[in-house]
């Protein structure tokens, strides 16, 4: 017989069938057992005798035989998409057998650390499940509407040769007796990308030697990228990613109602336009409302970000807003300085709820106008030299931004960190387990300096 | 006036639009030149005066706007879309200027290390960006079955605590003062995540610190990976397997006819079935064949693999071909032994053409039996405890495969070298550029033996 899902059994009222999955609790009745099987498409109530079901316990996986029946009505469980039937079990076969879990899968209270260090066993509680439903749903909806606005997807290495975005948080790599690194961000190869595509995107990772923990970062991230090339202005960068963000919204809406629910979370408010305020302004904005004078800061700090998000709110009943014209030195060489105001870029952060979840801009394409910037940023020719082909030889005006998956599904699920939104997240104390548990420290205390290679001067990210 | 692709000017008969692009090629004409103006969507004839044209050369991005009209007939380009229309040009704006290529893109004829140096120009070549083209349909068909299957779709981690697949093949890195590694497969987390989402799959990159140039092999790789559960027999992963490598084959026959006849390719013939050979009955047929004994080699070799599907193609007319059956000695610790011939595994690899493209099998779902081959494989069960959780707590019977993107590619196209069908291939000897030439060799020749960890035992993977 072949195997059905749970959710299917409700078409075979009154028929045989076979379903397989986990135990998900098990309750003894005078003499009869009840057993919730759960399978990924939800839950199913066995009906036992107990003789049949004496070796069974919680998590155990099952391969179950009988027949689907009427639950009789005061049995009826309208929260359940089964809740309405039963099966009766005629034939049971263990499948597997598990430990008894520490915890309390079904009410999962645990912390954070401990949520992490049982991922594998954490991750068969509905709730937390469900994040990664929301990721999946994200992701997949940006790929469409990237597509359906005619970008092409190729894959990003990750392996590279030079630090691309500069800062010390790179991570270095033995590779084969020459200096490696993992990709900060695809961006040199999304740009090389346009030479031949004009219009492309990418899933990749992205990985920042972050040497803090905090709520909002991870050494290893999803990075949602895209860049376009023939725009007639750096506006054209958020007008695509307003309606991405929009798409990505609306696809949740209508196909993820029933696990937003499960957070009680709503979408994101909008408005008509999300509205958009310089990095200056928004400083103003934030002295008159805080009294905090960060007038003079090149950057806005995590709880500036928050500030300005309120007061988006409270202004323009939206809970995302874009802030622009970031200083020149606190961007990579790369950004195109605001020709009527040369100290500040063209350039663009969307900031959920609090939270900075898309990094833009327009790019420099003038080839000597790039050979210039890459030294004045303290950076070699030579190492540039691959990508600097793609401008030499004819690069029309581009930019480009990506979006943080992760921290877009913590904005939208209003999770406390950003850890939560990732399957498996690593940061400078956990890949896994906690690192500490897992490896002795190593004797060395850093890489002597010749093994390590200077990494490009630039202000470290927010 | 807002700009339209080329392959859109068609409908503008008689009308003035804006086009943009690269110049492709220039010709001047007695009083006229002709420049053929490349866009993603393909070229466009445009006719201009001298004057207009003057400062523009090859490869230069123009702005053009001018009006659509019908091509004189002896002027008719059959072999392009726009080959009846071109556009007199009214207005040329350069937008950005380009150095002379070191080589014809039109025609290109350069070795393999010329066209990875010069990737980001080489890129333009027409025929270049058609495997990339067939890449992006490969990786999106794969998708779209999976998911049609009923498979979820999940971010796997790259950064990874110990060296999975065990061998020496594994990139070392320097993470925060504590040992880490670039995976060699999703293939733990894969596992991981059956215990919640039962059938999972991921596009990812998988790294190898292969220590030799090969044709076939590349340090960073695209892998399509798919692992289910409540298998009734590992049988029931080829027949997976299968399905996919067929929706595949048909997706590019619908899709990217275009794209294949460029290089006069034809999809691999499969036949009825994919035909079936354990591994010692291929070497006895081999052994019959070329008279070459390797009947007592626990893998086989290339020049088998070519044999072997020589052999496939002349006695079932299929180009594809499962070998099963595989020493267990040559397989990692979680590969599940044949019950009825332990020496050897229910594990599978798929050839096609002569190369393997896709290596698969049963995995060992039971905890005791796993934490057994984990000792004897020589790790330690200490490493393995957060992956463990997931068969502790009740695994049902699994399996799984992996199909390696680029070699797919390659083989469909018939690419003499995996490294064409990578965008930005690494090896040994390259990153982009070759390292030779970008880094000098580093001073120490290896880190000292405290810095690297011990891999786990298993032969290398050939």
């Amino acid at each position: 017989m072949k195997r059905i899902l749970n959710i299917e059994t409700k078409k075979y009222l009154g028929k045989k069938v076979k379903v397989c999955g986990w135990v998900n609790s098990l309750r003894h009745h005078g003499g009869i057992v009840f057993l919730d099987l759960r399978d990924h498409s939800g839950i199913l109530q066995l009906v036992s005798t107990p003789d049949l079901a004496k070796d069974v316990k919680e998590e155990y996986v099952l391969e179950v035989e009988g027949q689907i029946q009427k639950r009789p009505i005061k049995m009826v469980n309208p929260e359940l998409e089964t809740g309405e039937i039963e099966l009766r079990a005629e034939r049971m076969k263990i499948l597997a057998e598990a430990a008894t879990s520490p915890f309390d899968l079904k009410d999962l209270k645990v912390s954070l650390p401990v949520l992490l260090d049982w991922r594998p066993l954490t991750l068969r509680n509905k709730k937390i499940g469900t994040i990664f439903k929301i990721q999946e749903e994200v992701i997949s909806s940006f790929r469409k509407i990237m597509k359906d606005l005619g970008f092409f997807e190729f894959q990003a290495p990750t392996i590279v040769p030079v630090a691309t975005e500069g800062g010390a948080e790179v991570f270095h790599l033995d590779y084969f007796n020459y200096d490696a690194y993992l990709a900060q961000s695809p961006q040199l190869y999304k740009q090389i990308m346009l030479g031949a595509f004009e219009r492309v995107f990418t899933v990749t990772k992205a990985y920042r030697a972050e040497p803090s923990v905090t709520t909002r970062h991870l050494t290893e991230y999803i990075s949602l990228d895209v860049e376009m090339s023939f725009i007639d202005s750096w506006k054209e960068l958020m007008e695509n990613c307003e309606i991405i963000i929009r798409n990505i919204f609306s696809d949740l809406e209508r196909n993820c109602d029933k696990e937003l629910k499960i957070f009680g979370a709503t979408l994101p408010k909008l408005g008509e336009k999300i509205p958009r305020l310089k990095m200056r302004e928004a400083q103003e904005i934030i002295f008159k409302r805080t009294g905090k004078n960060h007038r003079k800061e090149p950057d806005l700090e995590p709880e500036d970000e928050k500030e300005i998000c309120d007061f988006a709110k409270e202004k323009y009943s939206s809970e995302l807003i874009f802030i622009t014209h970031y200083s020149t030195k606190k961007r990579p060489f790369y950004t195109f300085a605001d020709p009527e105001d040369p100290d500040y870029t063209l350039s663009f952060d969307l900031l959920c709820r609090g939270l900075e979840i898309v990094t833009g801009g327009q790019r420099i394409h003038d080839y000597k106008m790039l050979l210039k910037n890459i030294k004045k940023w303290g950076n070699k020719p030579k190492d540039f030299k691959f990508y600097l082909q793609a401008f030499k030889y004819g690069m029309p005006p581009e930019g480009g931004f990506a979006i943080g998956a992760e921290r877009l599904v913590k904005q939208i699920l209003n999770l406390e960190n950003v850890r939560e939104a990732s399957l498996f997240p690593r940061d400078m104390e956990r890949i896994d387990q906690r690192l500490s548990i897992l490896h002795p420290k190593k004797t060395t205390t850093l890489p002597p300096p010749s093994r390590r290679r200077r990494a490009p001067k630039r202000n470290a990210k927010k």
